[in-house]
Parts: structure tokens; C-alpha cells; sequence
């Protein structure tokens, strides 16, 4: 018995035992981040924001939140539910959230610290429609959602659960997410997600949590385990369900998420500056909330401005215009003091070329940005309509070369090479040099799916694309997944949890 | 005639009837580049690169530069081809090189500036075959070369070629290099490129380009109208033919890039700060030999290093160690204050998802890194085994993007659209905005080769990948080419020049 769980604890850390990827770590970066305003730029969107939320306000659809920002000293606009606010009373709110801090896993090696320098992957969260090459594009069901819950379990480079990485749309609405975070809490030992929609799925989702880690609930206000990622309704309205959540979590010192949606052409201004400033107004405002209702509660600052083709309206993504704001989006992160978040997009309809070339330009922007965490990590296509099975093994390549990228460059007198130089001296060849032989087999990056035999070889072998080679290869790591331990009598306390809750009905609507 | 010839201007300046692509103009960076290594890391670099050439030194494999070298004060080993150089040497002449300067096309608007924040992209070079889905991997053959420069003459944002993009072995080698540059001179109006084949073909190349430019060698001495890349034989060797190229277009103010090909692992230290030791030893050694032949002589400082499969041995590009090279490389060319050059590379087999991501991973490198000539940036695949049409169709639209994600962000009043966030408010939408209205046809960048359809439109219209739709755009666009202007005596002056030469016999074998 012991043998065989250590056996599986090690095959585990491997992710199965073909796959040969990169150790579980949480990854930093170290460069400077690219900049794309200057300082008189951030200060122009950040005073413009703020003429936003003194002059037009933004609503607040929920009567709890009316009464907490009047109490908390916002203009509450009689008769209606618009809310302003005064600079002074936003700045100082928002001063109060931490600028980094840890979020708990239910196995404690995958805790992640979000802010600083540290850069956390997530899963794609809530498409509607889910992809294989060998299923095609079918709804979303919750046999295809475990399997990319084991897949991101399988993969180190995946550090979060970024929510339902596709709905489980045959199950029913009312228990679905007792399902679902039973599922998280069961085929994946990483930090979860809790949907905002009403209070009761907060909840639940938050006893689920304390159950599985064994916690009470004075420890899981001390300690964050669970995110939640709240979507303003743009431009400037913070829908009821979500402003539950906010309170709900906050109020329990859980992560909560602020990222407007702010579609440039469509749901904010056609100008990119001025999607910037709606959505730094948009953000601030639901932060500035968060923190009234429990000043010092963990949250980040979401940024996921992009544009549309104004030749159909369809939403773009990992365009250049996303890029930019991406980067400039860190930027004003970075003046409040708050934890970045970004994200991994594109618009494509398969996993090609486009879905690579425009995951880069969204990558780059999130990780040269200084985002601390990028959601819809692994998994996304279609602007977010649907998960795909191989892009997120694709994805896990791109995030593992990514991560890479950021281990510096060491120099000293060793690496310099002076004497491997030397040795070989003009017109040799390094291959043989004790310098190469000492360090080759860990050197450089190895891929887990790029192939780089030649064309010949390539061919005779069945000349498969990359897609096709990320098919085979997510298949081979779920023949492989091994569950995370779980301990036979939290496993029945989970069950028996989900049961009485089922049994009560489940969550209301939302 | 008249109407016909303006119609045909006007076609030819949007690259054919059916293409809406960005117009020619040369892009500019404004954003601070990447910095991989800090300001020590650089010295230690730059210190243990001279201590090589101090120390161990470079073999030059030509009578004639050892005479130069040796006059110079450099240290020739007796007896052999071993050059010691001292570092103030080496300093004082590539000093002499300027930081900036203009490269002159046949078509003055066309010309390039080269240096600076200046960033330009040239097609694949010297690729042995070539492809495209409907013919399949082909050797390379003079038909393909024309398509291919007749694709990249239409392709805006393509600047310069590169080369040639494939090598057309149908031709005789004696001979082969009065019709490619021919090709180059009337199929294009884009600055060319001569190869370092020994002193013949250069001059052929500078005397077809003086014809088709219709100057004089004293213009043509003063102004830079075709460049040549010298690869140094690494480790340490720079051969015989590439010599003479770099004497012959120095002495004639011609542009020379000198581009150590230092594959970590293989012909440089397996560590990257070792590669990259070498790297710069054998770019000042050329650049130091150039500016010798010609003090003030136009010189790029080139890198490509990158790493090999440490599995197999293969070449791999892309990956992780070549984007930090590439962005090291930069901050070496700018501590000598020289124009740096870089590539778009990958190890890919086919147009996919991995020739995306390695391709964006080396274009991130390259257009971060400050490179003022991106090499291969258009068609290069299998680590420079290939030419692709589909190939350089993609990279012309994640060049494009690049070129718009360095449009810097507008923020002004007008921008900053508080107006506009007034007039829609919260809840609204601001498509019908009169901020929008004013601004919706060209407020983002439009894509050539994106498709950003829903699933089911896409789907219903024959479900292309993207590979599938860069071949239908290459075709057309080729469809489209028509051929800029040459003045008819310029036509016959160059052909009775090739005549002339190819009767002579052409050039000796390098």
C-alpha cells in the first residue's frame, strides 16, 4: 500500500508517467514590464476614471449595496441606483486591499502567491460548448468538464482552476454547483473557483472548500482558498448576483476578481484610451465596494480590453489593440498597488495558426504586463465560447516556453564558457566538450509537443500537425491521471454535504 | 495610357485589387526594449568576448584580410591564418560605424532607415526548397523564386529581400546569381540583397543595381543600395568567400550584417551566456574587419544564436534560450551603437499552430530585443529548410500586428472619450456613438488572414484553417501582382548585362 502511493504521489508530479514536462512552480518574472503609456498618460486615464465616477456614477443593482455605499459616504442618487463616488473616498478605499498575498490549495505545495512579481496560469473558465479533433465541437456536459479538470490537474504549468473550465449544461441549473466544486475539490488538489451568481452558490462552494481542506471557518478567513472572478455589465453597472458575490466574499476575506468587460466599439468607448478610462473607473468602483465591505480583503484588479471588427461587431481578441491594453492595463494595476489580472485570448474557430498566433499577443501582453494572473490560461477558443481539449495541451506548451523565457539568463565565470572556448578553439565542434557533456541533459527547454525532427522523419512517422499531436497527447495524460489523494471520511463529509444540499433544492436562480 | 497607369499605381500600392492590408511605411518602435541582462551581466559579456579575441582569436581564411589585419595592427600568427586582435582595436574600429543610415530601393519610396528605434522586415532567405499545400516540398526552382518575390513585392509590410527566398538549382550556379538578381530588380522595386559568394557576384549584384537605379558608382558609393548577410563559420572561422564579400561591399559603402551562427551546443558553449560570448567575439571581429577595409561603412551587428535538441542534435528555434538571445543580442548591438539584426525563426515542419508560436516567440524577441532588421521575418519554416508560400502569408499578418501593437496608445481629450461615456451612460451601448460613428472604420487594425466569423459561419462557408486561407490569399494575391514599372532602356540595359556575363562564363564556384 505504501509503496503504491508513493508510486502514484511520484508518478503524479510527473503528470503521468509520459509525460515529460516542467516541475510544479510558481513562476515570477523578473524583467521590467513593457510600458506603452508614460506616467502623465496613466495619470490622464486615471484622472478621466475618476471624473467618471464623480460626474456619471455607475449603478449598482442590488438595494444591500445601495445602503453600504451610502453608509460608506458615496452620492446614492435618490429613486434611482446610481451611485457616485468621490475620488478622495475611492483612492482611500482601494488603498486598503494588499498588494500581494497567498491563495490556499487544498494541497498545500500548490498554494500560489498572487502579486508581486509572481505569475499564476489558470484554466479557461465557462464556455458554453466544449472540442476535441475526435468529438467535434458538442455542448458542454459534464463528462467532458472532469476530463479537463484531470487534464489541468495532470499539467504543472496549469496553477489554477479559472472556474467551470466548460458548463456542465446536463446537469441541472439549481445543483449544478455542488457537482461541479465537488468535482474541482475531488479530481484536482489546486485552488478552485466559486461562480458569483447569488449568494448560495458562494456558500456552498466555501463550505465544500473548508470540508475538503479540513478547515474551519476562522482558518479560511485567515487563509483565502477560493476566487471568484466578478464581471462588471458594461458600461458601468454591477449586476445583483455579482454584487453577492462581492459581499460574500469579501466578508470572508475570499479572492474576488474586479474585470470589466470592456468591448472597445461596443461596451466602452471605440478608443482604446477610453475603453481604458470606463474600464479603470468600472474596476475601481467594484474594488472600492470590496474593500468597504472588509477593508484589507484580497482582490485584483482585471483587465480584459479588447476591441471588436466593427465590420460585424464580433468580438476580437489577441489583437494588437488587446495587446496594448493588456500592457497599459498592468500599468494601472501597478499605480493602485493591486494584483493584475489578464487573460489568454483569441477569436479562432480551430486550434491553427491563428489560435496560436493570437494566444501570443495576448500571452506577451499578459505576461510583459506583469499580470499575477492569467486566466482562460489553457483551454480557450472561439472568444470563449468554447474549451478545447488540444489547445489546452497547446496552451501548456506556450505557458511552459513562457515561464522559461522568464528564468534569467545565468552569467558567472562557469557559464561564460571561456574555457570550453578554449578547448574548442576556431573551426571544432562543442557536441564532445566536458563543458556541453556536464550540462546537456538539463540545458535547455525541452517541449512536451513541438516537434523538432526533420522533415524526413517527420513525414515517414505520419507527418502529424501539431493539433494532431496535441490530441494524442492530452488522450495519453488521461489514460495516465492519477487522482490526488483524498481522505476517505472527507470524501463522505463532501458527499454527504451534497447530498443534504441537493436534497434542500440546491441555489436559486441566477 | 495615363489612366491605365495610375489605375495600375493605385492597384499596385494596396498590393492587388482584393487585398486590404496596411500601407507601406517603415515602422518605428517607441516602446524601451526588453532587457534581459543588466548593465554587469553586458560588461562580463562584452569583457570575456574580448579576452576570446585576445586570447584565443579568430581564424580568417583569406590571404588578403590577413594582409589588412596585419597592417592594421591586429597580431597575425605566423605561419597561419590566426588572428589576435587587441581590444582597444576592436573598439576604436567598430566606433567608426554609424549607428543610423539609409538603404536605397529602386523605388525611393522604398527606401529604408536602418538604426535607431527604426524597425524593418525582410522575407526568408536562402531556403533550399520550397512549398505550398497544392505542390507539395519541391526543390527549390527559379519559377517558385519569382512567385515568391512577386508575393513579397505585394506584401507591404515585407520591406527588403532578404535573400533569396528560395535557391532556384534549376539555374546554373555560374550563373544563377545575374538572373536572380535580375528577378529581384524587375519584379520588385524593394531594396535587394547580394550574397558573399566571393567578389564576383557582388560586383555583378552592384553593377545590375546601379543599372536598374540608373546611378553612377559614385552615387551608388554614397548611398547604401544593397546589402549582404556574412555568416561566420563558428566557432571563430570566417571563410574565404564571405571575406571577400565583406571587402568588396565595404569598400563600396555597401551594407554588410555580420551574423555569427552560433548554436548553443553545437559550433558555441552549451550555456546561453557562453553562446552569446562567442556571438559577440565573432560579430566585432567581422564588424572590426569592415570598418578597417572602409572606416564608416555601413555594418549591422547580427545574432542567431539559438539552441540545439540536446535529444537529437537538431537545430531548434523559437524556443525560450532564443528569445532571451535574441533581446541580449540587442542590448550588445546598442552598447557599441550599432543597428542590430535579428530573425523570425522556427523548427516547424508544416504552416501550424507550432510555426505560430515559435515564429511569435522569435518575432516577441526580435521587435523587443530593438532589432532594426528582422530577417526571414516573411515564409521561413523547418529552421530555414523551406520556403512557404502559406508561410510567408501568416507572417505577414503577425508582422502587421506587430507594426500596429507599436502604434503607441492616443490619449487626449478627444480619446479619452468622456463624452462619449456620457452620452451612452451606464447600461447603454456605443455602437451608434457619434464618438464611435466618427472613428469605426479605421479605429483597429484589420486582419488579412484572421477570422473572426462565429463557429457557425465559418463552419458553413467550408470550415478553412488558417493555413488553407493563406494559401487562397497567396494565390490570389499573386493573381493580383503586377509588376512595378521599369523604364524599357533600363530593361534592355540589364538584360544586356546578363547576356554580356552569362557569355563571360558568370561568376567561379565559391
Amino acid at each position: 500500500m505504501a509503496r503504491d502511493a508513493s508510486r502514484r504521489s511520484r508518478r503524479q508530479a510527473r503528470g503521468g508517467p509520459g509525460l515529460k514536462q516542467l516541475p510544479w512552480r510558481q513562476v515570477r518574472n523578473p524583467y521590467s514590464p513593457i510600458e506603452v503609456l508614460s506616467a502623465d498618460q496613466i495619470e490622464a486615464i486615471h484622472d478621466a476614471s475618476m471624473t467618471v465616477l464623480e460626474e456619471i456614477g455607475m449603478d449598482f443593482l442590488h438595494p444591500q449595496a445601495l445602503a453600504i455605499l451610502d453608509r460608506a459616504g458615496a452620492q446614492v442618487e435618490s429613486g434611482t441606483q446610481r451611485v457616485r463616488f468621490d475620488r478622495g473616498l475611492v483612492e482611500e478605499a482601494v488603498a486598503k486591499a494588499p498588494s500581494q498575498f497567498t491563495l490556499h490549495a487544498r494541497n498545500p505545495e500548490h498554494n500560489v502567491v498572487i502579486g508581486g512579481n509572481h505569475i499564476v496560469f489558470a484554466t479557461v473558465g465557462s464556455a458554453p460548448n466544449v472540442s476535441d479533433i475526435e468529438g467535434g465541437r458538442r455542448d458542454g456536459n459534464f463528462r467532458d468538464y472532469c476530463d479537463l479538470l484531470r487534464l489541468a490537474q495532470s499539467l504543472n504549468i496549469v496553477h489554477l482552476m479559472g472556474g467551470y473550465p466548460v458548463e456542465a449544461v446536463d446537469l441541472p441549473p439549481a445543483t449544478r454547483h455542488l457537482d461541479c466544486v465537488r468535482a474541482f475539490l475531488t479530481l484536482s488538489d489546486k485552488v478552485a473557483f466559486s461562480y458569483s451568481l447569488g449568494r448560495t452558490r458562494i456558500q456552498d462552494g466555501l463550505e465544500l472548500t473548508k470540508i475538503a481542506r479540513g478547515i474551519d471557518e476562522e482558518q479560511l478567513c485567515r487563509e483565502p482558498s477560493l476566487f471568484t472572478v466578478v464581471n462588471t455589465s458594461s458600461p458601468l453597472r454591477l449586476d445583483g448576483p455579482m454584487i453577492e458575490g462581492v459581499i460574500e466574499m469579501a466578508r470572508r476575506n475570499q479572492v474576488v476578481v474586479i474585470t470589466p468587460f470592456t468591448l472597445s466599439g461596443a461596451m466602452s468607448p471605440v478608443t482604446l484610451a477610453g475603453a481604458l478610462v470606463q474600464q479603470n473607473a468600472e474596476a475601481l468602483a467594484g474594488l472600492a465596494f470590496a474593500q468597504i465591505v472588509n477593508p484589507g480583503a484580497p482582490v485584483v484588479y482585471g483587465g480584459f480590453t479588447s476591441n471588436v471588427d466593427m465590420k460585424s461587431g464580433a468580438p476580437a481578441f489577441g489583437t494588437p489593440e488587446y495587446s496594448k491594453a493588456a500592457l497599459a492595463s498592468g500599468q494601472l494595476a501597478r499605480r493602485y498597488g493591486l494584483p493584475y489580472r489578464s487573460s489568454n485570448a483569441n477569436a479562432c474557430n480551430v486550434v491553427d495558426a491563428q489560435a496560436a498566433y493570437e494566444s501570443e499577443m495576448s500571452l506577451w501582453g499578459a505576461v510583459m504586463g506583469h499580470a499575477n494572473i492569467v486566466l482562460h490560461a489553457a483551454g480557450w477558443m472561439e472568444g470563449g465560447l468554447t474549451a478545447s481539449f488540444e489547445k489546452m495541451v497547446l496552451d501548456a506548451e506556450m505557458l511552459q516556453m513562457m515561464a522559461e523565457f522568464l528564468r534569467p539568463i545565468e552569467v558567472n565565470e562557469d557559464t561564460l564558457g571561456l574555457d570550453a572556448i578554449r578547448e574548442v578553439g576556431p573551426g571544432g565542434h562543442f557536441f564532445g566538450a566536458a563543458h556541453t557533456l556536464a550540462r546537456y541533459e538539463t540545458a535547455f527547454y525541452a517541449p512536451i509537443l513541438s516537434d523538432w525532427r526533420n522533415f524526413e522523419t517527420w513525414e515517414e512517422d505520419g507527418a502529424l500537425d501539431t493539433t494532431r499531436r496535441a490530441h494524442r497527447l492530452y488522450k495519453q495524460i488521461l489514460a495516465d491521471y492519477v487522482a490526488p489523494p483524498t481522505d476517505p471520511a472527507t470524501l463522505e463529509a463532501l458527499d454527504a454535504f451534497v447530498a443534504r444540499r441537493k436534497e434542500e433544492g440546491g441555489a436559486e436562480a441566477a
